[in-house]
């Protein structure tokens, strides 16, 4: 008795249009889609080392860092954090997790699972930690990492990281950094801020397609996975090998694993596009775009979830869902009319707010006046908004 | 001091086209390619959890099966085996692992680094385990589970599966078996042959891109999962986690992490072509393909290392290297020349053979004949092959 061939792969693949206005994937240029159609290669063809090559000097540019061990996890946002954990980590070390969204949370699911000894900041959903509060949990806790997200997609919140860092070598603790939400949005400087390990998602301000996770080593992350006594808990995710196969550290690459060809070819074409405008002018664009963003919402009477504008991150800003107003109601209106994702809440945040995603190529003041129009609409139109869409 | 912007993303990517004829990847059709053209979705839109479905329809069909959790791992074939073994091991857990190539080696090395209780068959490269000696391990190590690999890609020996699942139910063992390099190109049916976990990759005979890894569990080997006693080791990997996310335990979906959306596009287009051309004809493609293969490489008195032919896996032929020739001037003959791979081996058999894929899209006779002419001239070309290409 065969399992029969599927009725539903008889018909062509249905993929709508959309303007992805969530917090990620976004849309992706001409230019990067383009990269997906050239031919395949080896994983270890030489024309295929150098494009990685590429790829790490567009990522040593867009961490800011002069790191050797600067390579791409095969993997989404989430295999970057789980590579960050499993690397650093050893069973019974003390991290310090700032959970102020669900990305702590996630943080913390993940050490846990490498029989890491979790220790808490908590903040509420929108607030981020000040210098004292890491110092003082730092002097509490005595961890060997600290970890922090730069961008809390799921509340909209900044954390400031300067000054971090030095924190951070003064207590003789590692810092780990989550940029998956804000890298290319907001300054990030992981050499000069003292930034041990960064990772990033490549769906995001990169604007390339989600399934590799940039990530980079500095000497003192590396220095700790070295001087581990256990072994890293995966093979598929040990830095070491990873560093290898991507040409990290001065020896000849070894066949670790078959990298993901077509996309590393996506997310070098999206980094040459982020080299080409700059970071300066590409965290201005972010900037400015959320501003727009900001005055336009609170011109329709609505209320920002975070109040203070140096606490928001300008990729993802989230909106207070007004009193009465059922958010997924707008959602939907959004959606089914003009085929554009703005997204609710996340863990804490869900039911409570709206979520717009500004980043990489969909950051143009044209996409900021479409959602604005739309929202206004939406909100104009109760009776529609009352009934079942 | 800021990191310059970098030269080398200044010029355009290149890309040569090359014919792949190693172990793998292989050339995509054109209409794999032109799925990852289609628009970025958000990773839990409706349109995109339908393309998942199919995706999941089209892997039930080539893995023969109607097992619940059937879905992909965000990440390359070696991703598809760590997920084996950080959802199947618990500490001091017995594996048995049949080790005649490579990846034996590495599914050892992973599963030690789950602390598991690793126990090996050795064989010969290019040799298999027989029902007898799989039978007295089995009883001999009393392992949890038995690792086998369907396709040893390094030594290109097929590993035979019948009455293996019977002999691991009759010992309470679960089996667990890799096919990454043979699944699509053999006859493999994991409900019959009652195989317990079972994964694969992308772009061998399914012919999209790395970096997704097709993986199934039975109802045997989720409540494994279900009843261990220590949390699995990998948050990206949980099985539970994922068969949720693809739809898989009837639950709503969850937000566990982004997939790889323009790699499910592709794999769901490969799978349709698979299902459209129907497993029976895939499979005899690759064996009419192969039989061409070896009798030109005999024709052209070259010896196949694997001299037993029901031990060859179709889709990677491995040739002795005859005495005197330097294996690497071959393989560079080929791809200087005609941009052509071919590959040598690879861990125990490095420098022992050459290795010539035959998978999927480019298991046609005609590339058959453009390899078998490729290599005459190269062999007949004794000068050229001394001299330094």
């Amino acid at each position: 008795m065969e399992v029969p061939k599927p009725k539903c792969l008889e018909h062509p693949i249905n993929v709508p249009t959309k303007l992805l206005m969530g917090p990620g994937p976004v849309n992706m240029p001409l230019r990067v889609h383009n990269a997906m159609m050239k031919p395949m290669l080896g994983h270890l063809h030489p024309e295929f080392t150098q494009v990685m090559d590429e790829v790490k000097e567009g990522l040593k540019y867009i961490f800011q860092t002069t790191a050797e061990v600067v390579c791409c996890v095969s993997g989404t946002g989430h295999a970057g954090m789980e590579a960050t954990m499993c690397n650093l980590l050893e069973p019974n070390d003390v991290i310090l997790i700032a959970q102020n969204g669900i990305w702590g949370e996630r943080a913390a699911d993940m050490a846990r699972r490498h029989d890491a000894d979790v220790r808490l900041i908590k903040k509420p959903p929108g607030d981020v930690c000040s210098l004292n509060e890491l110092e003082s949990a730092l002097l509490k806790h005595r961890p060997a990492v600290l970890f922090l997200v730069q961008g809390e997609s799921s509340t909209g919140a900044l954390q400031p990281l300067e000054g971090v860092g030095a924190l951070c070598r003064k207590h003789g603790v590692l810092l780990a950094v989550d940029t998956v939400a804000s890298l290319g949005g907001v300054p990030f400087f992981m050499d000069s801020w003292e930034i041990d390990v960064v990772y990033t998602g490549s769906q995001k301000v990169i604007s390339a397609p989600p399934s590799v996770a940039p990530i980079a080593f500095n000497d003192r992350a590396m220095e700790k996975v070295r001087t581990r006594k256990t072994p890293i808990r995966s093979f598929y995710l040990d830095i070491t090998w990873l560093a290898n196969y991507w040409g990290c550290d001065g020896l000849p690459r070894k066949y670790h694993h078959t990298g993901p060809v077509s996309s590393v070819y996506a997310l070098r074409e999206a980094l040459s596009m982020v080299s080409e405008e700059g970071l300066h002018a590409l965290w201005s664009r972010h900037s400015s775009c959320a501003q727009r963003l900001y005055s336009g919402l609170e011109a329709l009477g609505l209320r920002l979830f975070i109040a203070d504008p140096a606490k928001r991150t300008p990729t993802v800003t989230t909106i207070c869902i007004p009193e009465g107003v059922d958010w997924m109601k707008v959602t939907k209106y959004f959606m089914s009319k003009y085929q554009v994702e703005v997204s609710g809440g996340l863990g804490p945040t869900a039911g409570k707010v709206w979520r717009i995603g500004l980043m990489g190529y969909n950051c143009i003041p044209e996409n900021v006046d479409k959602v604005l129009k739309i929202m206004k609409e939406a909100l104009a139109n109760e009776p529609l908004l009352k009934s079942n869409l």
